[in-house]
């Protein structure tokens, strides 16, 4: 860890700090660095915006492809005020970046009532035997999707 | 299974279907359905949008909240051509619908070159272990701004 590491994590938890004070939403707050550069920063808007899919990692991450105008976030570092969800993660694999760092971990956002780590928990279940159940039905048809997918010629991969 | 959620199921995989033939996203569609009625319905916008996070089953429930003017969907259940990603699994637990109907698995993405799979293995690993490495630092000052969320009077619980 150098000071430049903290100096960008500073950052994202005063992001997450001054999500509290505001009542705007969730303790949480994530910066894109590039070349040293803050590129993108976001709070947690699940609740002011009716979105529950907007954590501040997955914020700051559509912020910084619209900046940079790409889906990959190549050459990028995410500082993120608490460990990302699952859901996060995910989004961190298929967005790219170098690295990732955060403060918080799953652990402490569940002691604050936060899902992270029951969500975790649940992925790891036979999907018919979840909480909230994953039912199959129809493989056969959407594997012929996949095939057309295989021999399109204007596909783009990512 | 019956003729009903084949009916949703169907319409899934048309909108994959559509996807591939225009050329402007992955194989994948997914619909969110209240009261027997789709109330959202998406395809994959991640390369045309330049926007990594904008799977199927994402845009759907962005939509879906959008419509409901809430970001809880309750009462909904959402179809989607594919099981969905860590990703969209996350969203799918923090937007908490009913339940998941799901066509292809994440070995038929995997077999198409999609990355699904593969997080699903990365997220078991010790987060300095992954591929993108995750790296913990200033926890405490995190976990400080978690006791100001305790004792905030203005929180939204989501």
């Amino acid at each position: 860890m150098d000071r430049y590491d903290q100096e960008f994590m500073k950052k994202a938890i005063q992001l997450a700090k001054e999500n509290v004070s505001s009542g705007k939403g969730g303790p949480f707050g994530a910066i894109v660095v590039k070349d040293g550069k803050i590129i993108a920063e976001a709070m947690n808007e699940v609740t002011c915006c009716d979105d529950p899919t907007a954590h501040a990692e997955m914020v700051a991450i559509r912020r910084a492809c619209r900046e940079l105008k790409t889906y990959q976030l190549t050459g990028c570092e995410i500082y993120s005020s608490c460990e990302p969800c699952p859901m996060c993660l995910g989004a961190i694999y298929w967005a790219r970046p170098d690295r990732v760092y955060y403060a918080g971990t799953r652990k402490d956002a569940a002691a604050s009532g936060f899902d992270d780590d029951f969500i975790y928990d649940e992925m790891e279940l036979p999907p018919k035997d979840r909480k909230i159940p994953f039912i199959n039905l129809m493989r056969n048809e959407a594997v012929e999707v996949f095939r057309e997918w295989d021999d399109s010629e204007m596909k783009v991969n990512y």
